[in-house]
């Protein structure tokens, strides 16, 4: 098995360099660059939809929207109110690759952008491996995913900045245990920046609204 | 890439001859073999928990419980009452493959064994290329997860032989559509056999019973 290391470490090098003139590309024309990662169903599309929805008339916002199969996460996207929205479609593909996200930047409008979220493939595990460019990785996880997700999961915790908990509406309803699942992921990666959100019952956030607005701010403030 | 699709096909064949040979193995013993897959935390290890607590004096049930990290499921299951548990800890992959199941199983105490659960790690997209010598795919999903998942996640349900829809005591919490759900997973595979279950509550749960009993007894029953 020692060539198939050697051509995945030929490919994650690749990726790198591709990743790399993203994150360039991407920091010369001031845009925030964020990852969104997580199990299926834990409610990335609902996030941007929220956000699309509260923050479009303050910034401009572009969404890749990566899955296996189906156009349903873009379409839910462009009708929140989503001006630049890109389907990526992998096609089997377990996690998006730089590769495929430069191909995607090449037909976007970037000019005037403020965010570019970057919706990855539904899986805790693969699209922790590949940078895309982007500035943070942001991590969700739902209530009714358990707890000892972090431990299980150590590697897409350790490699994202922000961690959102979604479906707090139905916390108690489950043995889900707030306080362990976050002592859980710091103690992976103490750095985590964390927040607690209700999609559904609109909870929480407006903390994220504002720490989305000033990560913007200040990445517009960074001198080239 | 062509190399890496080349050395991706060979890994592939080579998984496929090693779970033909467990396949091979397992028949000879008469051992019904099921493969749990999911998202993390639609419920493989609550299932697994509840079905060896209410069959343990029924069925000698042996599990080989998959993770990226951690023993928590393993244990989880021994406490549960399972007699025959192995933790299988891929230590960063993303699935289970024939090899590493073929080497717990080497150390396995098969004769007398009725039923081999293998616990896939979570992930809807990897573990659905890769043969492990079952009988056939348990896909569960959790009504938290959204009705969209066999559209978007199709080559698992594809592959699976049931479809288990668990925490059906958290339906009317979300926009999950039961009926939906039904319809995409079978339209994607007609075949697939349909379980609607909520662990937690204990709903639905002997049907599952029944219908693993009787595969038990069917596996039993075939002519070598």
């Amino acid at each position: 098995m020692g060539k198939k290391i050697k051509i995945e470490k030929k490919v994650l090098e690749e990726n790198e360099k591709l990743a790399a003139a993203i994150r360039s590309k991407l920091k010369d024309k001031r845009i925030l660059a964020l990852n969104l990662v997580s199990s299926p169903g834990s409610g990335k599309t609902s996030l941007l939809e929220k956000t699309l929805g509260a923050l479009k008339n303050k910034l401009n916002m572009g969404v890749i929207a990566g899955d296996v199969q189906t156009e349903n996460d873009a379409n839910r996207l462009i009708k929140a109110g989503g001006k630049i929205v890109r389907p990526l479609i992998t096609g089997g593909a377990c996690h998006l690759d730089a590769r495929m996200v430069a191909q995607v930047l090449e037909e976007f409008e970037l000019t005037n952008l403020d965010v570019l979220f970057i919706e990855n493939v539904g899986n805790l595990v693969c699209p922790a491996g590949y940078d895309l460019g982007e500035d943070m990785k942001v991590v969700l996880i739902s209530t009714t995913e358990g707890h000892d997700k972090p431990l299980k999961y150590p590697a897409m915790f350790r490699r994202s900045s922000v961690l959102v908990i979604n479906k707090t509406d139905l916390l108690g309803l489950s043995d889900f245990d707030m306080d362990a699942v976050k002592k859980n992921a710091q103690g992976i990666n103490p750095e985590l920046k964390t927040f607690e959100i209700s999609c559904r019952k609109e909870v929480g956030l407006d903390s994220w609204y504002n720490w989305l607005t000033g990560e913007v701010g200040r990445k517009k403030s960074v001198t080239r």
